[in-house]
């Protein structure tokens, strides 16, 4: 692959990871500079997550130099920071490819190489995982490293405590993980923690007492003290200037703390590690590493949030290259755009109404009423347990909480929302944004179990828009209906339709018929409702009349409404943007069987396997959820019946 | 309600608990003495939670001489140590009810008095809805204080952490935590944070420095320094002294630390709250208070876990009395205990498989295990998101892991479910213990959400055994079969059949036929497969002829053998002990309509709305799901087909 005029020399010279381990310090930073470059030039091509990949550069370098990982277990919490690693470790030639369709996944993958010990995508599962690989280790006599790469962001989460918590009792060895500390999570991280890292970092933990200290110690006249008193006071400077040492925090909790580090310099990083590899032969070693998000790329160190994902880019001027759009024809906002600005509307005339979110403020659209309210807006950081619970302890004292999402996050939330609001029947709203095929993130990030997850629970409403404008109808619906309720909705724009002022709230349980057909009756929900009326249309060219129902609610189910027109109709065709198991599809066929109703029924739902990462209009085709598979199967089914 | 013999005359007097802000201290020793013998009269007779309430009386009492929970708000963790709250709050009288039928529940309930402010069941919620309630509390401009208190057990729990860490970041005043260290969570209490609080109880961590430093500091002889140097000395040895104060580790997480205080002496830890109410006009504040389950009840000190719920017992013999049974037809062993000595039983030839639970040694089976091989055996406390990924972890690196845990408890760890294991596809065992209806525990306790929030997630392979055989047959096909998989079973006892040796796995998806028939069929899974025998048995006399199937497995679901005999019979009836919606007559009327196959369904499962405490029996029967009710039911059905 090497050219003679390839910037990147030392960098495809690399036929294997394992020769960083005898780098000199200066290949090693030249190494670093080539990945760094190579990663600019790479993400601005393809778009990818680029802020955080930036951060972790010399430190993967300096991890390779000491570690084979080939052996050496390695964990990348969440995995948006490891393009580094897959660059070294073969994986270079396949970036052109990254996020796209069969391509590179931009997450560590365990199918992909052996160097992936572990997938993730979802933040704070790295301590755990890794403490269970050590355990393996022990148990099997072996006697390779075991490392966790963990940001601060994901510490906040409640699972990396727990996890600190075993190492540090269990006194595991050779057992390292790496802080990297960076004060950001996708957001500015939030949180006392943080806090306490702030202080670390700036040197203010250090300085505010070593000064001091000092300063009095060496101000005794140890010559004037009996022997033992000099010793003890010897002694105490000792003792003092240890505990002065920041990170007692993770000693308490049974780890040797190092740091902080500039994780920016590799050698200093791979000193560090050096030294952590002696340290950790007694127990578990916590080594902060300072880096900074987008380290090495301007713009993106000016605004890490805005560079954190990003979509191709000119690398030189800059910018952000956006796609191109007919200037007459504005795209219709987003979804999340159009949540944060009903929120903000509704929240303007009703004072009890709060907004929480879990580290993804402008994800979720929340910053909007973060502006607007600040006072009123809570970011909890990556801690959606608490986000829930947090918010029914608002709720049962009178507040409207609103709770804002991803679908697939409020998975780490399941017990609280079961437990804590539904069995309390809590009126906590919760806004799921990201619901069904997300597209490049692929199956850590598809928020396809969600209708399955809450049906199940008691006294939940569980609702779905079939554009922005049901949506905002659907928000104040949640906010008053007195019960915990969600609503779910797709990632990217709505549908261009108009926004209709004042807000009016929807009956419960009540869905919609939008077309009359005695034919099929096409039941859908959310996304699904457009291309279902749009099927229609193809349908009754080729003389198959149908009905649609726009379901509206999952939970509870118009079955007086479905029940009708299923009737009418010869065979129905649910659609939804969910997982096949025990989704809409289900409650369907639960509400017919219920009634005694006996119809045909072809359920369209994302099939009962993983769905990797792509466009997503490509992955909805491939799961049989595009328009031309939609006309097909059914055009199958309806023959027959 | 005072009786001139009443062995509780301060308590009988009470008509408020508003009076006990006005008692002296002499009379609050009193109330904490006549409310322990209370306690103990009262649950001796009924059974329930003891240890634990045991523990709290004089806390309680404390508590009450200091605020008014009308305006005050406290949210006791768990709720398992409520009931001294429950006796100062109105609710002595209902003590002969306790966890019975309609009668009280034995953790707090929003809609039993108003006094309970959020109720619990499973750990560690309560700084969340504490902090939720203080900030919604600010946000209205009251000025009630807000308080938490929690056990050193649930302390170890993420979300305990999650909520400490955006506490301290708000600066929340009029905030408490009071944590209730009793060096225990139901199984004594582990992890490093435990080690660290050991160390301030038992003064060592305070002794350690403070000696040597006085000595060191006394030593030095100020007045032959310098006025600014002596004042540095003098500033030096307050600030030692106070960073040797112990509970470092909650200031660095921004809470004003106190403790520990004996929690057993009524004045100090009500001296110890007025100090609290100062400190907290300025933040958080943690007061760390020290008790014993069981204390003023010998038994109960020397054996926590075995007291910590009980049946009734004899009060002054210390025993525990057995329900009385047939000696010559001893009772078949547990679903626990099968699990327990079965995983044993392959442990021994196969040193691949580790066992792990979430603070549950006991009560899942996993002591026996921890016996035989405590090397493999891993109780990570309460940590169920922990738990599950460590398990990924080593299943990761080849090891065969067993997580036994709670239906209920699971929902904590269902993203690590799905997004670490099922995505992953790592072969990590799931024992469900207490699935379906637990009794006198409540709604929070009732494992009925496990089918459906576990049949939605990809590769997972989902079973229920019939009877303690085939939970062992299933243990064995789990562990083995390569993929994740999950048992579940009821709680209490096995049917009483033969225990096959050796164990032989089971086919992976495939149901069994256990009786021919071509009225109905009865499709059961689970705990509902016995019943439905016997069903089809009365039905049989009745003239109504029924087929009989074990499906064994929810997911992968035996369609063909279903589909065979729902087409061979006049209508199906599906039976489970698991919510109605999403579970297990889900994933039938699924498989029927996708076959296209048209039969009346009955669907027999537990009923869309919450399940309360008393007994298991009679709580089937009131869901429709017991002897009679079902037999109605399907007669009623066959009726109309």
């Amino acid at each position: 692959m090497t050219t003679p005029s390839s910037p990147y020399p030392l960098l495809d010279s690399l036929a294997a990871p394992q020769q960083i381990r005898h780098f000199t310090p200066a290949q090693l930073e030249q190494l670093a500079a080539e990945v760094r470059a190579f990663l600019i030039a790479s993400v601005s091509e393809t778009g990818g997550h680029f802020s955080s990949n930036l951060g972790t550069v010399e430190l993967t370098v300096a991890l390779f130099h000491h570690f084979d990982f080939l052996q050496d277990r390695i964990v990348w919490d969440v995995g948006h920071q490891s393009y580094p690693h897959k660059i070294l470790t073969g994986r270079k030639d396949r970036f052109p490819t990254l996020r796209m369709h069969n391509g590179l996944s931009g997450f560590l993958k365990r199918d992909e190489s052996p160097y992936d010990h572990f997938g993730a995508g979802h933040a704070s599962t790295s301590i755990s995982a890794v403490l269970g690989m050590a355990t393996a280790r022990d148990l099997q006599k072996q006697d390779h490293t075991c490392i966790a790469v963990i940001g601060d962001g994901s510490m906040t989460a409640g699972m990396a405590f727990e996890a600190l918590n075993q190492a540090g009792y269990l006194e595991t060895k050779n057992f390292l993980v790496i802080l990297n500390d960076n004060d950001m999570s996708i957001n500015p991280n939030v949180g006392s923690l943080q806090g306490y890292l702030n202080q670390i970092m700036s040197g203010q933990y250090y300085h505010r007492w070593r000064d001091r200290i000092e300063h009095a110690i060496k101000a005794i006249p140890l010559e004037g003290l009996s022997k033992g008193v000099a010793k003890a006071a010897k002694w105490s400077e000792e003792s003092f200037k240890r505990l002065m040492v920041p990170g007692l925090l993770f000693e308490d909790l049974g780890f040797r703390y190092m740091g902080p580090v500039n994780g920016h310099d590799v050698n200093a990083t791979s000193k560090a590690l050096a030294e952590a590899k002696e340290k950790m032969k007694d127990g578990p070693v916590l080594l902060h590493v300072q880096t900074k998000k987008g380290y090495g790329y301007e713009p993106a160190v000016q605004d890490p949030l805005k560079w954190h994902g990003v979509t191709a880019f000119d690398a030189e001027a800059g910018e952000i290259i956006k796609a191109a759009s007919d200037p007459t024809k504005p795209a219709p906002p987003s979804y999340t755009s159009v949540f944060g600005k009903t929120l903000v509307e509704l929240a303007k005339t009703d004072e009890k109404i709060v907004g929480i979110t879990a580290a993804m403020l402008d994800g979720t659209g929340l910053n909007i009423l973060q502006k607007a309210f600040p006072e009123r807006c809570f970011d909890v950081g990556i801690a959606e347990q608490h986000a829930v619970t947090f918010a029914a302890g608002l709720a049962a004292q009178g507040m409207r909480p609103v709770c804002a999402i991803y679908s697939t996050f409020l998975q780490r939330g399941f017990d609280q929302v079961a437990h804590d609001v539904c069995i309390q029947d809590l009126p906590v709203t919760f806004a799921l944004d990201r619901a069904g095929i997300v597209g490049a993130d692929g199956p850590t990030h598809h928020g396809l179990y969600d209708l399955a997850y809450l049906r199940c629970l008691p006294n939940i409403i569980l609702m779905a828009p079939k554009d922005e404008n049901e949506l905002r109808q659907m928000l104040m619906t949640s906010i008053y209906c007195g019960h915990p309720a969600a609503l779910r909705y797709p990632r990217g724009n709505g549908l261009g339709v108009p926004l209709e002022t004042p807000i009016t709230a929807l009956p419960i349980g009540k869905g919609e018929l939008l077309r009359e057909g005695d034919g099929l009756l096409l039941c859908a929900v959310g996304a699904m409702v457009a291309p279902a009326m749009a099927l229609a249309e193809s349908l009754q060219e080729e003389g198959l009349s149908c009905a649609v129902i726009n379901a509206r609610y999952i939970k509870p189910l118009d079955d007086a409404l479905i029940r009708e027109w299923a009737g009418r109709c010869k065979g129905l065709v649910t659609l939804e943007e969910g997982c096949a198991p025990g989704g809409f599809s289900s409650a369907v066929a639960e509400s017919l069987a219920d009634a005694g109703l006996l119809r045909p029924m072809l359920r369209c739902a994302v099939p009962d396997h993983l769905v990797h990462h792509g466009d997503p209009k490509r992955l909805l085709e491939e799961e049989g959820l595009g328009p031309k598979s939609l006309f097909r199967r059914i055009q199958a089914f309806a023959s027959q019946i």
